[in-house]
């Protein structure tokens, strides 16, 4: 089976199970897992923050983020394709009380004057009272639902600039930020840059078993080990996984570009496929979302992953397909192949594993 | 100034005036208001519920709704434009943590097969723990940023019985169901039938100074007592705006009529005009929605207001004009003839105020 | 029945029901009702604050209070006795997520020390994460459940000082603020100063029919708008019930001191009763608590009852007598009377009402 | 240093880290992970229930817990030492905006009467809306601030029974269950019968570096599997830690009479001493919690800290050491040497370190 479903999917290697056998570790609640504030550090330094906190899930790094920023009542500004809106919405409202405001974006990008728009004041006959405050400026990059897209590294920059115009705060969802700043050749700190709070992931493409961080300013990540402890969070000898995640971020990291190379070839193959819609030169990254001409996702999937290859639906005629380091270079091909054949034979009324 | 923004903005006549004046009261927190009672006894009986709880807004009669059939993270399933999720949702997040999961529809108005496609079972391939489950189904009739629409009788009816499909309750927010019943012919009670819990408004067209009602089964409703005070609507000598509430339901309800002929009348009148997009057909009730072909609502609003006329803006081209029983049937002519002059002036450059 | 269960059971009289009657009004939520703006104003000017919002209930005013100052996982630091911790319990975790610290206190009246010691940091072998963080010190007066307790004026002082140490704000529950100052002799303006926000309540001993404020700064009170409409308190005409309350406030606050000397008379009356235990210099406004040497609270209200006088237990053995200005003063005697019949007969196995 | 801070200190053994290296694992959230599932059946099968759910820490199960039982606004009925209120106060009110109604108790344990005492309903003459109902009953055992305190197999068997009394589910902290499965000479599984839910945690005593879980019924289980995602708990290959746990459960839990006897002896040693109030048959588990005659346990844990044994104070005079596998027999007596030479010297006002 070629699991191209997600890069979380990705396993931890032999060598990093060794680094994970032996790491130090203590009780994290207490402060005392040097491995876990060996991680910290070591992420505060990438983003450029003064400080980080290691936590279980991206979910909990961005609901954390939340917290942070917003109140209960209040909303969070970002494209409705965003991850902390079409897969985090239970938590959103149910952990923090808290909605959003829509911004017009294109794959999950957009510029300052989109976010200004979102802001556009209720007329001045309207009851000041109706409607959620925006309490925070939020950008995904890259851009899960927006099939890896990855932001501009100027465009990003209007983001913080814009919420500062209104006195807000911004945060980046930078689950797959090591991504972008390989696409657009820019250390992460330079991404990250103006932004109060970012989070990644090292569950990811980048392999590591279990976590991922929220980094910002020292008062804000010491409000964010309460709110970890608060939800959750609070993990005893962390350092096991910890060690695991420093692994990924130091050998893995510099790595992915092998990531975004399977992910090219994949989508040129199959962009001259008929039935297949996808404009090749939208992958940036690790992701490849491509559109159905007929047919639904759920049935193509269905007869994909019968043909030993399973992606996952991503909208009633689109599909995801992401790669990651424990897909080898020469599974690209047959991936693609069981494509051909099934939408093929899709078109044809026959079954392609039969 | 003829006010045409909001029923809400009807005031207590004089006749009305007297019974508040005259009212029976009691400490309602103790159960002592008699005439708290009556009306609740009334409203019950309208709806054909078994009992209904007297609360000071509609928005806090929808959202003890929210809070007796979803719990936090949970979805409140409906369109897109409905109340609850449009001026509601800083509360629907802030107050109760619900989400909502949105419903195809025209006008507001769905069936059940879009119901049943938004409960669309996510893939086999999906952790089943992606997203909100759906908590209870919720329609609005009439409604309000639909135009007023009303729902035929056996669409209505088709909203509880697919929520039964998949055990889950269903609401009815009747804040100007009043209406929907003199459109279509029918009783309140009948409308409401099959809906577990309903929320009617006494502020809107029907004249009360202040007020909504939540009807249901004993059981929802004495529940619903409960998080009437835990939101701080438990108030005390009730009576006195209860007795205009009741007043209204006796005396104006039968009056409705007249809200709806002018509405009508308005409407055709403007339907004429070059820069005026509305079907007349589309105007059952005593709301008005029309679109302006070219320029934006709030200017134009803001100089309909400088000729005498007040509406309000309902999206970036739709202006809203509501009609009420303050509104003497000899202000149509007039409103229409100031929609005219700002269209045809805004159009040729020149001030219709001037 | 002689009806001493609460001020909250005042009723308005016939001058105030034609203020009633009379009251202009307007759309509340739109900001057009000028007898709300006109209470708003008052109120605050009596208070010492820049602007107030009236709201259906002394718990919304309270409850919005929380949401200004506390984020959910914080804590309300405040004696355990509080109106806010005993009765408000399901609003304060239900509403807005908060907690509370208790401070050491005498009736409901502490120091500063009591705060500083409730403050008390962490040993610093704990990890920093427990517990929730105070968010504001909160102050009642006159105390409900401490018998009407009054603080003396400076040391209510030191609270708003004591916060300031911590940077926090501070609160006023000043339901009945109106008895504090006419007790210690001081402005209502003059208790409030140095509170960021002040309650209080137009329906108990006051008469109104319903209604309570926020008062604070103009930023604060902006923001207590969008919680009042987000609590479900946005009403329509609502000066018709606020023209009670303005009526109240101008008519009926200068007649409290009745209030205060009939409890005075109960208290004296009662103290040489056996079987009856209250220290007659506690109490010092309109709330009488005393407790029985034997039996329990709840069947000895029940036989007062029977005998035609109604009062509420308020704890296993204490019972609570309010004064408001519908009892006649010649009601004091045969109160006094009843509890005497009651205790007596308790004592002896007879029936009072026999 | 001894360390007898908690057992949550204890760490992973060389046997243990091998089993993490060589952990089977998969992508938890998909379902995928072969230890986790491993570690679940392990944990149901153990404590009698049909389903488990791995979370990353014993708030979050007992969280998830609260979600499962109760709405906001709810209570849950515990002692007011219970784990779940002193130190997840700010959770139980901020994640799921319950609060609690106390039972009387004796070092954590309480009875069938106890509960219906705090049940007691509200006098008829109050309103009926006042405090939150009661949502779930809750037992800790063994019960962390009772200092290890056993509950007995009958009495603990009452609280279901109590709890299905009035209707309400029941749930049992299990977080020492093994200890207390161990001093009783009973299942640990019968001892959770009769409980919906039990939470357990592996990574106190038992030694395991991260986790712990929530069993119970099936459809129960399902509804905790979203609440974990949603609080941010969806770990991915968790089966590394898993097989710690697993590790733990199957290797450690046969040991822990060990930390019994070690508790045991400390405690009878430190009985003896002047300045240390303790009753040494109250030490049941591997927790002792003893008072001071005089000074405060800060100081006391600061001198002792320098003495070369760590504790942690557990109120202004009460201090606790906890016993757990790390520890070797032969530092029990040092240990207690420290004791006595720092409550000696603190008596002499010398310095035991110096």
């Amino acid at each position: 089976m070629i699991d191209l479903r997600s890069d979380t999917c990705s396993r931890p290697t032999s060598a990093m199970r060794r680094a994970i056998a032996d790491a130090e570790v203590g009780d994290d609640l207490f402060g005392d897992d040097p491995t876990v504030r060996e991680l910290e550090a070591a992420t505060a330094q990438l983003l450029g923050k003064e400080d980080a906190v290691y936590v279980p899930s991206g979910t909990m790094a961005n609901q954390i983020a939340v917290r942070l920023h917003a109140r209960p009542g209040e909303a969070v500004v970002t494209d409705p394709l965003a991850h902390v809106v079409t897969v985090e919405a239970a938590s959103l409202a149910g952990l923090s009380g808290v909605t959003t405001i829509p911004v017009a974006h294109e794959r999950g990008v957009y510029d300052a004057d989109a976010v200004r728009a979102a802001f556009a004041p209720a007329h001045r006959f309207f009851p000041r009272t109706v409607g959620p405050p925006p309490a925070v400026v939020w950008a995904e990059n890259t851009h899960n639902n927006g099939g890896g897209a990855v932001w501009p590294a100027d465009r990003l920059a209007e983001i913080p600039a814009v919420a500062a115009e209104r006195g807000l705060p911004s945060h980046l969802d930078g689950a797959r930020l090591w991504h972008a700043a390989l696409a657009v050749g820019t250390a992460e700190s330079q991404l990250a840059a103006g932004f109060d709070t970012v989070s990644v992931c090292f569950s990811k493409a980048l392999g590591a078993p279990v976590g991922s961080a929220l980094a910002g300013p020292e008062q804000l990540v010491a409000r964010a080990r309460r709110y970890k402890q608060q939800l959750g969070g609070g993990f005893r000898q962390a350092g096991i996984i910890a060690a695991g995640a420093l692994y990924a971020l130091r050998e893995h990291r510099p790595l992915l570009r092998r990531t975004h190379e399977m992910a090219a070839r994949f989508a040129e193959q199959i962009a001259t496929m008929p039935g297949i819609e996808i404009d090749p030169a939208h992958v940036a990254t690790n992701i490849v979302r491509f559109e159905l001409t007929d047919g639904d996702s759920g049935a193509f999937c269905e007869r994909l992953h019968a043909a030993g290859v399973h992606m996952l639906p991503s909208g009633p005629r689109a599909v995801r397909a992401v790669f990651y380091l424990d897909i080898a270079d020469e599974d690209v091909e047959p991936a693609a192949e069981a494509v051909r054949r099934v939408v093929t034979s899709a078109a044809a009324g026959s079954d392609p594993a039969g």
